[in-house]
Formats: structure tokens, sequence, C-alpha cells
């Protein structure tokens, strides 16, 4: 037997192709979305998500602006940056892509970022909103999920959802967002973190896993039930000899063993990644929308 | 069997005499801290409740400033009231008495409250900053349930948790701060609701549960496993002919067939309540330390 595949590019590309038409609608009136994108160092991997975002811009007709700044930028500078782009009219959204370097005080920086341009959803006020069931910026990769699991049949009110990680980004937010009342949630959600005694325990009885703890094919069959659905958040670096570059990105879930026993599973790369980037649009739009009073 | 009779008010006295030591050693240094408490309208309920807090304020020795104002205060002398007391000097924590009269815009309010002198944990950079695992002021209910937890020698750590309810209030903070790697923290929370299909599945597997979802009762002794930590912050009234007043107020737990099978159990009243108010007191003091920078 073998689990749905959970096309996660697909998705996302349907969620493009609407926010095309609704930013073509806003051109029309002159209005045109813009999303701030800064990259402070030489980071591969930062280099090419901020790459991938502004490309995903402008496939869907967001003015995206990156601003790229070395790796001895300072924190009082990076603080100076914000505030401009807080008072550009152009711009609708700031991302600041992380890690920023150790001389930049990270917290600080997303602090001052004004809330109603934080599409990345990572500012306190928003983050707290979120916690108060009142969100207005949900951050990106929690929203994703919520969209993929919707879009994808796979509804998670009255479900038995287990979360596996308690990370800042997704594992947190994503809990109480799945956990809330609303249409897209009314879930019961159990989060498992390197505390929890006995993991299997609760995946063996989810309805919806959500493996998010940075632990390269840690969920394997053996620890789902049958007909389980999946969602693939994790992104490692394992050496692989067969594949040309020596090493491949694999996710949380032991996709082989999974497979075969899950209802749905989403793979990795093509699953949750082009969905947080779909999220991120999102919010772009709903920010400029908010601040340019257009309901 | 019966189960230990956790003495929330006995916990919170010890509390109260350590807040004494401290306030006394800054009024050594001529620093007393000083919380306003804001009622408006003449709610017997929430008239109790300031008159509580201010009482508890006077035990420690911390200036209590009760403002009273009646059921016509509009919403904008209610936002000049905040900005008063944001500015005056001897006060360090704001508390506005929950419900507001329907013409007061209550989430406003919470947010015009600077967060400095937040020691209800309600605005959201506060409850932000909980979620994000970093909390300056966490909310009163939920920090008094994890002192209560720790003191009583009923640490959460490594422990099976379900939460009943998913209130703004508590539910929903209490699992994220229950989660949350720390010492007094670093369990695996369920957070079960209406939504919620089999609760007694939940809760018979449950090491530790916290019942807070407003319903008289709720939990019986035939949904817990034996030896379970019993936690109710419930406050129900309900009629009995037989007390003086023709009614009482019980809790979310059904008292005497939980006391059989549990191992320790809060009562209603004099667990969680004074709890709550001494984690209040508590912010307060934290408060006048960071505002005023003492370490």
């Amino acid at each position: 037997m073998g689990a749905v595949i959970i096309d996660g590019k697909k998705i996302s590309d349907e969620i493009k192709a609407e926010l095309k038409a609704e930013i073509d609608q806003l051109k029309s009136k002159g209005i045109v979305p813009g999303l701030a994108a800064v990259l402070v160092g030489s980071n591969p991997a930062s280099a090419l998500y901020v790459k991938m975002k502004a490309r995903a811009c402008q496939q869907v007709g967001i003015f995206s602006d990156v601003i790229i700044k070395d790796n001895n930028f300072t924190h009082a500078r990076m603080i100076d940056l914000v505030d401009d782009l807080n008072n550009r009219d152009d711009i609708d959204g700031i991302l600041v892509q992380s890690p920023l370097p150790g001389q930049i005080d990270e917290p600080a920086v997303t602090f001052r970022i004004d809330p109603g341009k934080d599409v990345d959803g990572f500012h306190p006020v928003n983050q707290g909103l979120v916690l108060a069931g009142r969100p207005v910026f949900e951050p990106a990769t929690p929203l994703g999920i919520l969209e993929l699991l919707d879009r994808s049949g796979n509804n998670p009110s009255g479900k038995e959802v287990v979360v596996l990680g308690r990370g800042l980004l997704v594992g947190r937010p994503l809990a109480v967002m799945l956990s809330v009342k609303s249409n897209i949630a009314n879930a019961t959600v159990t989060v498992c973190h390197t505390g929890t005694k006995n993991i299997a325990a609760h995946t063996r009885r989810a309805d919806i896993i959500v493996a998010a703890m940075g632990k390269a094919r840690f969920l394997t069959g053996d620890m789902i039930k049958p007909g389980a659905v999946v969602v693939d958040v994790g992104t490692n670096q394992i050496d692989d000899p067969t594949h040309p570059k020596g090493k491949r990105v694999v996710g949380d879930v032991d996709f082989d063993s999974v497979k075969e026993v899950a209802g749905a599973i989403t793979p990795v790369p093509g699953g949750v990644g082009p969905m947080t980037i779909a999220a991120l649009l999102k919010n772009t739009v709903k920010a400029c929308r908010i601040r340019r009073g257009i309901s």
C-alpha cells in the first residue's frame, strides 16, 4: 500500500495563482504590494532562501527589494535600516533572513519591525495575537501547514494531532494555531519533544503528525497508525556518497517506511517548503491591504 | 484512600512572606512597589477580586491604588486613565479588572497599557514573549499553577499533562508555559476542548490534569488514573438549597469522586485562587525591579 503524496508545490502554485489575480486587481487601482528582504552575510542557505522568496514575489507581481549587507554590518546600522523600511511607503512587508551575525541582536531587530509590516509573524505583538486567538500575521511555516492540510482534504478539526518539536518557528505556534476554535483548526493537539518519555505512544494514536524537531528521518513507519496523515517540516542535510554532491536533504520523516503505512504524506523537498513561501506572499498581500485601507 | 489536598492558601502565604522580605529590602532603599487596580462598574465579583488584590498588596507592603469608575465611564476616558497610570512614577503595575462595560474596547485598553507595567501578562507583547519562550510577565493564573505544582512537589518535567480548556486566560498560555524547556515545565502537554472527541481517553493517561474549561464538576473520579495530580481552576456558581445563600461555588472537578482516586488535588476555594493573587504580586515586584533598574 502506498500513501497519497501531498504535493505542496502544486498547492502552493494554486495559492500563488489566486494571489496573482488579487494583485492584478490591486494594480488596476495603482497599488503594488512590496516586500523587502534583508540578507546579512554570506550564508549560502540564507542567500538561497532570499532568492527563492524574491522569485516567488516576481511570479505573483509583488515588488521585491532584496537588500544585501556584508557580514560586518553593525547592529546600529541594522536598526537604522529597519526604521527606513518601516517608513518606506512602497514596502508593505519586511523580512529579515535568519540567522544574523553575532554582533546583531536578532530579537531587538525583530522587535523594531513595524508589527503591521511583520509578514514573517515573528514580532512579539503578532505572536501574542496568535496566542490570544486574534491573529493578524501568523508565522509563515505554521500558516502554510494549516493551508496544506485544508487544501489537501485533511482538515484537522476534531482530529488527534501530534506535533513533534517545540521550536519557536514551527512547533510552538503551530500547536496553538491547530488548537484554536476555527474552521481549519479545532484539533486536539499534543506537543512532544526531547522531554517526552514515550514519543511513539503518542504518534501511534495520532490522526495527523507534524514532524518538526530537526532530526533526520526520526519518524519511522512502525511509529504511526495506518492511514495517518504525516507532514514533514524537516530539512536535514545528510551525507550520501551516491549523490553527485556527496550529500542530500532529507526530512524528519523516514519517507520510505512511513509512506507504506500512512494515508498521506508530504515529501521533502516539495511539501512544506513551497507552502511557507506561499504563506509569506499571502501575509504580504494582507499587510498591503490593511496598511493601505483596502477591504 | 484519599488524595493529598494541595493547600494553595498555605503555599501562597509562603510566597507572600518571601515577597514581603524582598519588599522590606526595597523599602530600605526608599523604593515602594506600586500597583494600580482599575474597576469600572458595579459587578460584585469584580469588586470582590479587586478588594482581595488590594488587601494582598497591603499584606506584603505594595502600595495599592484602587481606582473605581462608574458604569458609564467612556472608552476615551479609560484610555486617558491608562496613559496617566503608564506615566505615573509611583505605579509599577497596572491591572484593569475584566470584564469592562460594553462601550469600552477591552483589547484596545490592554494594548494601551505599558508592557513594562502589564503585570497581568495580557498585553500581546507579553503574550508573544511567552510563546517565544522569553517571558517577562506571565499571565497570573498559569504562573500561579506552575508555582503551585513546583512547590507542592509535583514538578511536571517529563510528565504527561492534560489541560482541559483552551481559554485565553488559562488553557492556551498554560499549555505553552508547561511545555517549554525549563526546570519547572518540560511536560508533554495535550490541550482538550469542546472539539475533542474522547476527553476521558486523555485524562485517563495523564499524570497531571488541569481543569480549566468552566464546567461545574466536569472531571469525575472514573476519568482519571490512580495517583494523578489534579489542579482545579474552575469557579462555577451552582444552586444549593442547603447553603445559607442558596448557592455555592464549585470547581470544574467533582472533588468528592476525584479525591478518592487522585494522588493530589487542589480544592475550590483555597487552591488556584490564592496562587493567582500571589503570582500577580510577584509580577508587580518584578516590574518594579525592572523599571527601576534594580538587579
